[in-house]
């Protein structure tokens, strides 16, 4: 099981994704990492669960922290990789094991970066959010996690997608008064009243503001309704999912308070808001990260790990080769040359 | 198990509620009905299942239907009967032992009524339309129930309820296109359409039409709406379940047609629809009827078994003694002094 860091990003890819490590299941490939990682004289190597902390500590002026997450959905029926025509198939190939192989040769060849680099290999990012590793160490170790800028390493099809944007759920609940419907006026039909929530919904002029140059776009939006006692009763009680994307200059105590500004005509219950992430490309690491990696950044719009970053005062983006619509699907695979180019990219830009 | 019809109408309340006869278990009753009228010269007597149909011959000029059920709802602790301050408590006491003794007592005591009397005794109201016997009786031998006027004896609180308003359920379907909430300008939300179809139901005026003499009210509602995939995806279909409670001047067809017209915007499938029942009271046996057991008729707005027999072309309303409101329940009393008023006054109507 031991990993040979002498190998190319698409070969070392491939030794990776045949290390089995569905969520909840990394140890032995956090045991490979860490034996891989340890020897090295300029790293100091934490381990903590099945995550894998490696930092060089160089006293340079800036710190940036590359985090991937080692963990795979369930496998199906994509094991052991196979290569064909330039592609690289297997569980894991592009969500994101061909990353975790290229931090892992930085890791190993770059001793001595122009910045101290933080290389995070995490655990359970396919699961719910209370198992993620991220978030354990970023409560457990958050000075493991420091640094002035971070990347988290997900598939964007090789393209820079800053910071990231919250997420509210609310329930909104119309209320009336049950009644037989053969009687319907004896009632308040609770479902009738919701559509005063849908009018609200329908007129709502979602905000598209600039935060630290990257065009973000929020949304305001049902995404469950429900009502209904039986087919002869008038309803007492209809309730209106929502969902609010928040742009990450909006602070998840904002969001809500918005939520219930604009739903105040009604009972509005949040049940889960988390705040979104700023790019911070306005950073000096940061904007050299962005002209390493070419092309024109742009504002990542769903949330995503990047907020626990966020979280701990640290700016981030996301970036890394694969086409995100591959990850968990049967036929996931990533090209070999995208694999490789992003290597060089990154060696570039941490090699000065 | 002979039953014995020299008794009070009260004790042979009693009687009948002992002999339990819930939905599908109504032979040994309807086995004791037959055979207590089978002796009787001026009674035809006809055994459909566990229905009974005893019916005169006198050659009158018109000929009343009088229809109860004798099934009940499962026993719930409250058999055998006991008597209490003068009310009879049991097990179907109310809906509708009561008034089926009222008819044994009629059918055996008034050997020449001034009009001809059918007395139905069916099985199966309290359960699934497909298994009632009112309704098997309508199609296998719809002649046995002909009449010009027909009386279904549910417990009314001793009020005419002329007639009854139709029900008509259809899903009207609001659609989009799924895409994910971060993103949501890429879809279209299907339950933010669905705000329109909530907006018509808003604005709908239902008609209150005066139909021989009645005044009935109609309604148009919601009842039930669904909509959601998940926490994060925009929803492509969003289905509200109306219901359409229409006046006996509006045939099924006509209602169907109305549902569809009224949210022609949107795709509306009917699940069920079942018509009305016109109260007749124009007819001279209604109106001696209605003047026979006093107060002043009101339309029926709920759905009842008196459509089975508009759908034969007979007018009907509804009537009995005993309040609605306690049938079905633990607690299911009936005055006994209201059991013996309701004999009285139909043996009056009946003898002339």
């Amino acid at each position: 099981m031991a990993l040979d860091l002498s190998l190319q990003a698409g070969e070392l890819t491939a030794r990776l994704v045949d290390i089995e490590s569905v969520s909840g299941a990394e140890e032995p490939l956090a045991d490979a990492i860490t034996t891989a990682l340890e020897p090295l004289p300029h790293l100091a190597v934490h381990r903590d669960g099945n995550a894998v902390v490696a930092r060089t500590d160089l006293g340079r002026s800036a710190r940036v922290v590359l985090a991937g997450h080692i963990d795979t959905v369930p496998v199906a029926g994509n094991l052991p990789s196979r290569v064909s025509g330039g592609l690289l198939y297997g569980c894991g190939s592009t969500d994101m094991k061909a990353v975790v192989a290229v931090q892992l040769l930085l890791a190993a060849q770059v001793a001595a970066p122009v910045m101290d680099v933080t290389y995070v290999f995490y655990d359970c990012e396919e699961v719910e959010s209370e198992r993620n590793g991220l978030l354990r160490l970023s409560r457990s170790s958050p000075g493991l996690l420091a640094g002035d800028f971070a990347v988290l390493l997900e598939p964007t099809d090789g393209v820079v997608e800053g910071g990231c944007q919250g997420t509210l759920r609310a329930q909104v609940r119309a209320t009336g008064e049950r009644a037989h419907s053969a009687r319907s006026w004896m009632g308040r039909n609770a479902i009738h009243e919701a559509g005063g929530i849908l009018a609200v919904l329908n007129g709502y002029q979602p905000r598209q503001p600039t935060v630290d140059g990257l065009a973000y776009h929020e949304g305001l939006n049902a995404v469950g309704i429900t009502g209904g006692v039986a087919g002869n009763v008038i309803p007492d009680e209809c309730v209106v999912t929502v969902n609010y994307r928040f742009a990450p200059d909006c602070s998840a105590e904002q969001a809500a308070k918005h939520v219930r500004e604009v739903f105040g005509d009604w009972e509005v219950t949040v049940t889960d808001v988390i705040g979104g992430a700023r790019p911070g490309l306005q950073h000096q690491a940061a904007a050299s990260f962005v002209q390493a990696m070419g092309g024109t950044p742009r504002a990542k719009l769903g949330w995503t790990d990047v907020a626990r970053f966020d979280a701990l005062g640290i700016p981030a983006v996301n970036y890394g080769p694969g086409n995100p619509l591959l990850a968990h699907s049967r036929d996931e695979h990533v090209a070999l040359a995208a694999v490789a180019a992003c290597e060089a990219r990154m060696r570039a830009w941490l090699a000065g």
